[in-house]
C-alpha cells in the first residue's frame, strides 16, 4: 500500500515529528510505501513529490519546520482543483492520504473524501491552539515556552526601571498563547482577542502595579482590540474596523499608556520567533503520538477521521466535526486568571 | 479565616507557583490570612511558621524549590504526632490546611482529617508523574524537558563517534520520565521499572542501530532492573534483590554493553539536575491553576479533596482515593513507543 | 575600612556578580565593611543606603538586574551635586567608592576623585560593548546569546515561507550586538550604526538570497541609519536628522523591503528582552573577576583606576582615559563579516 | 587552486562553523575549489573524500559535531602514513590543507609540512581549552555554559535538602571547564587536575558551607586526583597510579564525603552532554573568524601557521610552537577563585 503525506499552512514545531512517526511505524509495522507531497496541497495538485522513507526521516525529530515544505495553496480556489488532486493520486498509486494541517488544509481533505472517495486521515496543526476536538495541538507548548522566557527576562528590567513593558505575542483569533505565557510569566495584564479591552482599565492596572511593587508587564495578543469607546481617540493607527494597524497593537498600546499614564513604555514584538526552533519535549511527544495513531487509522481503514488529544489519550474524531468550531478562551477561564492582573 | 500551607517531600519545580496562587487568590478574593509552615509536616508538628502574605510570594513564580522549605518528616512515625499537629493548628488559629505533596504527605492529611476533623485540601506533587487521579503532576514536564535537552546534545557525539551513550534518568517505580524524554529525544532504547529488561535484547538493539545509522542512545530509568536470567552474571553490583547498586543502573548497563558487544559505552547520570531550576511554562500553568482551585476548595468548604488535572480541566477528587494506586506506564503505551527501538 | 558600592545606568546582566565578588573578597580577605548605595548616584547624593554584607549577596550571582537598584541620576547636573556626595560619604564614614557603570557613571567618579579627592575605583558596564580600554564588558555576551537564539528560531520559518525576516537588536551608537549575533545566527544582512546603509543594496542582498536558497534574515541595530539618498523617499517616519522614528528602524526597513522587492517582510523587535535574565557563564566569569580586582585596587590604594579585560587578564587603566572614546566597529571587521551577506 | 579540509579528534561545538567560513570565503573571495576529507586523517590516508562547496555548508553553522566526520586515526602510527597522505593529496590535486584539530591532529600537519613540504594551515580545537598560544578555543564556552546551567539547577535542590551535590565535569589534564563553570555556577568547592586535592580539606569546606547557608555544591574535573595521603584509605576504586577508576572521581568523592562527614551526597556526571548540541554565540563567532583567517593564510601562502585568538584579534602563530605546551590553570588564578570556596 502506498500512503501520501502532506503538511499545509503556517509552519509549526512538531510537523517533522509527525512525519517521522508516520513513516517509521508505517514502514516497520505495516510495510507501507510512502510518497511525500511538497508544499501542502500544491504537491498533489501539481504532482510534486519527494521520496519519503526511513532514511529521509532520520534526524528530523528535533527540527522545527517541515521537511515536506508547506504552503497556503487552496485547491478549492482553483479550477478543477479537487479533481486534479484525485487524478494525480491515482496516477501515483497513492491509496490513502495523511494531511497535517489546520482548518483550511483539513477542510480540503473533507471535500476530497466526500466528493471523490479519496481515503484521508487528518492530523490537527495550529500553533494558536484554537482547534476544537483536541485538548492541545503541537507547537503551542513550544510557542508558550518561548514567550514565557521572554517575559521572564523582562522582569529583570522591570525591577530596575520605571518602564511599562508591553509584549505582543501571536494569536489573531484566540488568546491561548497570551493567556498561558502571560500567566506563566507573571504578567500584570493579559489582553486577548476574545474580549475587547478598555485602555483606561489597562492604565488603571498599570498604575496600581507601579504602586504595589515594580514596573508592570503587559502581554497582548496580536488580535486583541480596544473597545469602541477607545476609538474616539481617532488614532490613525486604528483602521475602520477598529483593528490596530501598521505597527501592531503592542506599539499602539504602549503609546496609549505613555500618553495616559505619563510612564515610559517599551515594546517587544516576538513575531515569528515564537514558531521557530526545536519543538518542546511536550510537543515532540504529542506530535509523535499523533503520527503513530494516524498511520493506525490508515491501517484500520478508519478514514475521514482526525487524531486528537483527550487527557492523555489519543482518540479519533470525524474531521468535519473537528474543524467546525474555533476553540476560543472561555470567559470563565479568563476571569480565573484575572486574579493576577494589576 | 486563617489558612495554613505546607510543602512536603522532595523538591519539585512549581511548588512556589502553587503557594503564590493560593495566597494571591486567598487574600485578594476571599480576604483570608495565611500561615506558612516550615519544612513540610515538621512545621505544624513543632509549630514552626513563616509569615505568608502577598509580599512574601512576590517574584517566586519562576523559582524552583519551595520558599516554605520541605522535609520528609512523617508525623505518623512520631509519638502523638497527629495530635500535636492538631493542637498546634488550634493554638495558631489555623482553620484549614493546604498540603502540597506526594503520597506520604497527602496520607498524613487524610489521617488528620479522618481522626481529628482538621479540614485539609491536597495538592498533588510528584516529579515522577506516578500519581493516579491526575493526568499530570507539575514538575514532570520540567524534568522531561531537561532530560530531553541532554539527549539532544548526545546525538551530536553519537553522530561523530562509535560509542554507545547511556543516560540514566529519574524514576524509581515508574518510567514516565524515561519514556517521555526517551521518545522526545529520539532514544534507541528506553528501559523502565515497569518491565524488567533483557540485557541481550538491549545489545541486539544497540548492534542493529550501529548498522542502520549512527551510535545508539540508551535511556534508562534509575529503577529499571534486569531480568532474572541476567543475574547468572553474578555481577557484584547487583544486590540480593536484583537491584543495581552502587554506581547505578546506567554505569552497570554501560559495562554490560561494552562486555557483550565490544563497543565503547559512556554514561551520563543527570541526577538532581532534573528537578532543579525554573519550572517550564506548562508546569507554571498547571501549578498555578492547582493553587487557584485549592483555595476555592477551602472557600467552598470542600475538604478532604485533592485537585487534579483531567484534560484541560481542574477537578476535585477524594484525597484517599487519589493516592491509593501508583500510576505506572501501561504496557500498551510502552509497546506503542517500542516502534522506535533499535 | 568602609567601602561604598553603587551601580549606575541601564541594567545589565552581571551587575550582581560584581557586587557579590567585591563583598565576598572585601570581607573575607581584607576585613572591610561595606555600604550599598541605592539607585546609582542618587544613593550618595541623598544618603540612601542599603546594608551590604555576605548574607546580602548570597544567591545573587545568577540573577539579572542589580540588588542595589540603578538610575540615571547625574549629580553633575544638580546644584552642588559633587559636594553633597562628598559630604554624605564623609558622614557615613565611607573611605573608598566602587562605581559600576558606563561612561556617565564613571565620568562622575573621575570628577569626584579629581575635585574632592574621593578615592574611587571604576568597573565598566555597558551592554553595548562600546567602551574602549576593555576587550569586552559583561552583559554583552548575554545579549548576543539572546539575539542569536532568536535568529536561530527565525531560520525555521525562513526555510518554510517566502518572507523576509527583519530583527531589530540593541545598539544605538555601536553595532557590536548586531555584528556578533548576526554572524553567529547566520544572518544574510547586518546593518550597524557605524555605516549608513543603502536600502537598495539591502534589497539586492535580499533578492540574491532568495535565489540562492531560502528566505533572508536581516539583522539591524536600533541605531542604524539609511543613507542620505534614501531620504528622498520622504518617508514620514524619518525625522529631520534622518533617524528612523516611531516604530523603529526594523519596522521601517521591513516596509521599504516590501515596497521595493515585492516580498512580504516581518519584523521582530527584541527590545529589553536582550538585557534581562540570568547572565551567561562568560559574563558571570568576567563580572566576578572585575569585582575581585576592583576590591584589590581598593586594598592596594590604587584609585582613579578602572578594571578592564585584556585577553584573559584583568588589568587596571585610568578611568578618565578609559571612557574617553567610544569603541565602535572597525570598518575592516565589518568588511570581514560581509562575506556572509546576501 | 584546490584546498583540502579535515577535522580530527573528539567532536567539539564550532567545527562546522569553521568549515563553513573556510568554504564561503574561499569560494566567494578567492575562487578556490575544496575537497573535504572524511574522518580526520583517515580521509587523506585512504583517499576518502566528500564534496565540499557552498551548498554543502549551508545550514551547518548552528549544528554541533562535524559534517566531515572525525576520528583519532594517527598516520604517524601507520606504515608510510605520511607518505601515503602526500601521494593521495597529489593524486587529488589538493595543493593546501586546512587541518582543524587538537595537539595530535596538528602534530601530523607539522610533520607533513616539514618532511614533505605539504602546505598546511592549522585551526586549533580542544573543548578543554588547554592549548597554548590562543586565549580560547571554540567549544569551551559552550561546554562551560552547559555545565553552569546544570550547577544552577542543583542550587534549587541544595536549598531544599541537606545533601552534598557533586558534579563531575570534563577536563583530564586541565581544569578550565571546572574552574569557569564552578565559578560561574557559584560552586563551593572546585577541584582541578593541576592540584591534587586533600579530601579532608574538601570535607572541611563542605561542613563550613552547611553551617553558613545551605547544602554545598562540589565541582570536580574528571582528571582531578586526591593527594597521596588519601590513598591510605586503600579504596579499591583508586588504581595503582592514584587515578580514580571505574565509576569516576565524582562518585568516589561523593562516597568519601558521605563516609567522613555523615552527610548524604549525590553525584551528577554530565559526560558527553558537555560537548554536544549547538555552539554558543561566542563559539560561533570565534570558530567563524578562525575559518576566515585560516583561508586567508592559504591565500597569503602563509603555511605552517595556526590561527589563534589574542584579545579580540585573530593572529597567526607557528603550529609547532602552538602545540608545544599544554595550557593549564595558573596557581595564582586558582587561588584568586578560592575566595569562594567553603
Amino acid at each position: 500500500m502506498k500512503v501520501g503525506v502532506l503538511t499545509g499552512g503556517g509552519d509549526c514545531p512538531g510537523l517533522n515529528a509527525v512525519i517521522r512517526a508516520v513513516v517509521r511505524k508505517g514502514v516497520q509495522e505495516y510495510g507501507y510505501d510512502f510518497t511525500g507531497f511538497r508544499d501542502g496541497w500544491r504537491g498533489p495538485l501539481e504532482g510534486d513529490t519527494v521520496p519519503l522513507d526511513i532514511p529521509a526521516v532520520r534526524g528530523i525529530l528535533p527540527r522545527g519546520g517541515t521537511v515536506l515544505g508547506s504552503s497556503r495553496t487552496n485547491p478549492l480556489q482553483q479550477r478543477d482543483g479537487i479533481r486534479r488532486i484525485k487524478d494525480n493520486l491515482a496516477a501515483l498509486g497513492v491509496e490513502a492520504l495523511i494531511t497535517i494541517g489546520g482548518e483550511d488544509t483539513l477542510g480540503v481533505a473533507t471535500r476530497l473524501a466526500d466528493e471523490y472517495g479519496v481515503p484521508c486521515v487528518g492530523v490537527p496543526k495550529t500553533i494558536d491552539n484554537d482547534l476544537s476536538a483536541t485538548d492541545y495541538t503541537f507547537g503551542f507548548d513550544t510557542a508558550v515556552g518561548i514567550a514565557t522566557e521572554a517575559i521572564d527576562r523582562l522582569h529583570t528590567t522591570a525591577e530596575s526601571h520605571m518602564r511599562v513593558l508591553v509584549v505582543e505575542v501571536m494569536g489573531r483569533h484566540a488568546g491561548w498563547i497570551a493567556l498561558h505565557s502571560g500567566l506563566a510569566g507573571g504578567a500584570n495584564v493579559i489582553l486577548i482577542p476574545e474580549q475587547r479591552f478598555d485602555v483606561e482599565q489597562v492604565c488603571t492596572w498599570v498604575t496600581s502595579r507601579f504602586r504595589a511593587s515594580y514596573a508592570p508587564i503587559v502581554v497582548v495578543a496580536e488580535g486583541a482590540m480596544p473597545r469602541d469607546g477607545d476609538m474616539v481617540l481617532k488614532d490613525e493607527s486604528l483602521d475602520s474596523y477598529g483593528h490596530v494597524r501598521l505597527s501592531g497593537v503592542g506599539e499602539w498600546l504602549a503609546k496609549q499608556i505613555e500618553k495616559r499614564t505619563g510612564n515610559e513604555a517599551r515594546t517587544t514584538v516576538l513575531g515569528h520567533v515564537q514558531r521557530g526552533g526545536t519543538p518542546s519535549a511536550f510537543d515532540r511527544w504529542l506530535a509523535t503520538r499523533f503520527g503513530l495513531h494516524a498511520i493506525d487509522c490508515v491501517h484500520d481503514g478508519d478514514f475521514g477521521k482526525m487524531v486528537a488529544l483527550r487527557g492523555t489519550d489519543i482518540v479519533r474524531v470525524p474531521i468535519a466535526e473537528a474543524t467546525a468550531r474555533l476553540k476560543t478562551v472561555d470567559p470563565a477561564l479568563y476571569e480565573e486568571v484575572g486574579v493576577f492582573f494589576g
